[in-house]
């Protein structure tokens, strides 16, 4: 079986999705299409930043008025990895809408893309996907008005065909839709798990490929530099949505449990005591925690995820030593690094020199081999937040090297004899080197 | 670690499941095997269509009989893929069985399979497997009885070993029990998720290969050609099952919210207002919804699974301009293509001509690249679902291209020049194609 | 993108994770380091086995001593595949803790690896994993009071980074916390289902490779010979958590319902009647179940998973013929060998020849390609647990080849003219061979 049954298939779907709303295409008396609308983007700049702060509660009985603008943008996606991104409103995820439960929303879309359809599925909303989901073209705008009947958070995303490839890009965001009498109370953060594909504007490419990133709200890890933040004890809540394309999420915070859950946000699904909740994609949960004054890390438990960027801070207070997971410049223990060993050195003395240096960053030994002549000194010197040691079979003094130094710091050995000196950090016994003495 | 230690353990369940029953094997006074019960098939003929509307209720407090014949069958999984399978009844899923919580089934497995033995393991029964789930050889009966205990719906599936295999070639269906007082009403439909492999009789293979189409109802994506029916405002439950034999599945229905899901289709198990719900291979639920009239899709939200088949159409009332979803022969937006733009030309100009004809199907264009002497017209013929367009950086006019035509139409070009001329479907940027000038 | 970038994602969380405490680091008053507390092993001995039966309920209101002992290990994780395990108190997964709800633990840590850092994540407490989640030296201890706040069953693993790579070779165990009231009854087992890669100690390795066994406690598949037993009728529950480090589970128990399954082990996160209980990597469930005599497998419903060795065997009572399930030694239909046909020989008349042999094990025929003179009696001797059936198109009689063998017994056919006789076992057609006369 080739990829074009697969093809074939996408193709089955495309009678229902696929095809393009146009002025004389079926507008019901509900949805309006308007032509020429806005002139299409000329130039495609930065992201706008998202705002994972839960937007205010609207004031209840109003018609709301929702507009999404699909325009493309540039984003870090995961660190030193820019991507021609597709949005709306120029941000990944898209703008959070909230709403109280019975509300219409009035809600128009402007296609400023000037190459691509777009359209918009509000899990949210209930409605005929036929009519209400198709997609406009460039330079068209829609408007129609749905009732946000069911209260929790919701999945929203980009409705025209391929779909995948539409979220796999960028275009997706939440509802949430209150409840009667829900008063918000302490932190409300919206968090959206997402997935990024090194070649996702190509179909085949998106049925096979791993994802080489995850992130949450678009950028990968990036509220472990800029975390999250509460006060102690006040309550946080998460709108957890799952925006896919594929993986299913393990959703869980290091240090905390969760008071409770509620599946889909409804309050009637409500779960105690969670340490870890799953998430399908295309579904969303709320998450509320209570916690004391530290650094939790906010994840998915399903550790391959997390590695690749399924990740963020959540710092609560002003934890002892934690100022450094602010602004990811400085170690946590950098309290303690005075009090390290005296076989530590200053990186200083190490910069100084070059030829005989090694550098520590991204858990690897750059360079991982090194050529030297009898009698030099090397120097390690460690620029990143995970402290590391030397430990060596060949090296001479096995307490010398295995203490470990921290970021900042270095370490250094004089190799008296000619020959080959293998070593790795006995923290992480994955990182190896060798030095090459003549 | 090789292959072989995988086998090893598939060895130690062998252990319990794998030893066949015969006539003087351990036979306990409730399960009887009868041996040359029937003859076995001699001719593999075409599949019985699976019927997806759940059974009638049966009337309460009889012994309910229910037989299945293992059989093999030959079966259009995906467009265009025939493959032999195995099942029940010559049918993928196997019929559905409905029984009211506490009745007592009669159940007789016939193996008419020339050549595999075959078992029996349903989950909506409790018994030692060691003497029930036991498999039967060819030409073979058993019969035995087991009591509906807990209400709700219920996978099934052979139980012979390897399970992986005979589940992952078709051998699985569905049981409902309705709990006391249940009364069904508006539609139900049964809709069993499961995977096709390409290499499903090799075990190594099993073990390795990512499914290559996805199922609902044994066949890939085949209700979006015959949409599933119901009436606006009637209720739909879907009785879901999970068959795997690996992935998890998020279930949702597009355009809608599940009012009420009931996780292994017990009442005492109800979720409410759920966009998407994660059902595990082995599990089940109940969703139910309630729809307006429109087109709504029933896909797993895991979009890779979707774009292999794993989606389907319901269609409620008869929605404007989706007629077509029931033959999938017209395009929905039939009514507005009499009002495209004039640069538009009907199909049939373009067949006329040999040579500089490119059509275009499956998201591709075919042939991608096509050579023309200086002056020709190339015509562009889409003969699909979705609306598309052609778009070049060196054609002349930019809105000449870009205006998308659909299933029946055709755009036209003339190159007057010699040179290369890329192009591709603005909306579907991935889709491309070159013509070539001489 | 390449792999880089993930590490710098690994390095970004190690901010927070990775610095080890030392003497003068950090120290709360509620957490004190001790270095040099004890000596690091100088040997790596075999694992200590896992006892699957949860620990009795400890007297109320005490404060609960808790240590553990990071060490490395030997340990046969998979059928003939010994591995270097990291572990707490020399055992994969690591003990039990079993305390009430309200209690407090007085925790220690002591790293007595030669080589690498080890800390601690309590799923059950609540805490800044800044200050306690740090990891310790070797030769360091540390120790925390913390408190069981919310009833259930709770994941615990080491904390130090990549914490991927902690988990993935063994540094995982569970809490119980018993809610106010409840008293155990029947059997109570604690099954923790995780990966074994191939390469867990390369952490590129790790994003990238797929498990090569699932483990309940450790060892791939170690109940089906040795099952957890039960009495029939008796309440049997499990404590079970998915420990990842990636895939979601599927859990099931074949031959039983389960009565009641509470999420996280919260009381007030009960569901009734559940066939397939979906766990995420990082959560748990308490499942409760009652079976008559019989034997019933123990599995992750995603079958790739089971069939590398996510599956085990629960006996209640002693099921008729099925002794052997205990001991691995003789099939389940041992009492009906005698009767099969009289074409099957004992085991015994084949071994004594040489050179025309065919062993059957691990569901493959070795040799599968055997080469003869004319006139030989070539014989298959069936080594396993499944029982086998030699089929071929070219030989001459079909009955007499396809009523199948088992364990312990032998088939024979003497091959008069030459000729490639092509043949496979019935019942699991992926299985062949070929035998050559010449």
């Amino acid at each position: 079986m080739s990829l074009q049954v697969f093809l074939r298939l996408a193709v089955s779907l495309a009678i229902v999705l696929g095809s393009f709303s146009s002025i004389a295409a079926a507008a019901p008396s509900k949805r309006i299409v308007t032509p020429d609308a806005v002139p299409v983007q000329t130039a495609v700049n930065q992201a706008v930043p998202f705002d994972p702060v839960a937007p205010a509660q609207p004031e209840k009985g109003k018609v709301v008025n929702f507009t999404l603008e699909a325009i493309r943008a540039k984003l870090e996606v995961s660190p030193g990895v820019v991507k021609e991104v597709w949005t709306f409103n120029g941000q990944v995820p898209a703008p959070t809408l909230r709403v109280n439960q019975g509300d219409t929303v009035h809600f128009t879309l402007v296609n400023r893309d000037p190459d691509m359809v777009h359209g918009l599925d509000f899990h949210a909303g209930q409605m005929d996907m036929g009519t209400y989901h198709k997609p406009i073209k460039p330079g068209e705008s829609v408007s129609f008005d749905w009732k946000a009947e069911y209260p929790g958070v919701f999945y929203y995303h980009c409705s025209a065909d391929p779909v995948i490839m539409h979220i796999a890009n960028g275009m997706f965001g939440a509802v949430i839709v209150d409840p009667p009498g829900y008063k918000p109370e302490g932190k409300e953060y919206v968090l959206i798990q997402s997935e990024w594909y090194e070649h996702s504007t190509n179909l085949q490419a998106l049925l096979e490929e791993s994802p080489q990133a995850i992130a949450f709200n678009g950028v990968a890890a990036q509220y472990v530099d800029k975390p999250l933040t509460a006060d102690p004890g006040e309550k946080v809540r998460f709108y957890f949505v799952n925006a896919g394309i594929n993986h299913f999420s393990a959703f869980h915070v290091i240090g905390t449990i969760f008071d409770q859950v509620m599946l889909d946000g409804n309050p009637k699904n409500t779960l105690y005591g969670v340490q870890t909740v799953a998430v399908p994609p295309g579904g969303a949960v709320v998450s509320d925690l209570y916690a004391d004054t530290g650094t939790y890390a906010i994840l998915t438990h399903s550790m391959k995820d997390a590695m690749k960027g399924g990740l963020g801070i959540l710092k609560v207070g002003k934890p002892t030593g934690t100022a450094s997971a602010q602004t990811g410049s400085q170690p946590l223990t950098n309290s303690s690094a005075s009090a390290s060993t005296s076989t530590n050195e200053s990186a200083d003395s190490g910069k100084a020199v070059e030829g005989n240096v090694v550098h520590i960053a991204n858990f690897t030994f750059s360079p991982d081999t090194i050529t030297v002549t009898a009698g030099t000194k090397v120097i390690w010197i460690n620029d990143e937040g995970s402290a590391h040691s030397i430990v060596g079979d060949t090296f001479d003094s096995r307490n010398e090297k295995k203490d470990g130094f921290i970021k900042g710091e270095s370490f250094s050995y004089t190799f008296a004899q000619p020959g080959t000196y293998k070593y790795h950090c006995s923290f992480h016994p994955f990182m190896t080197g060798t030095v090459i003495v003549k």
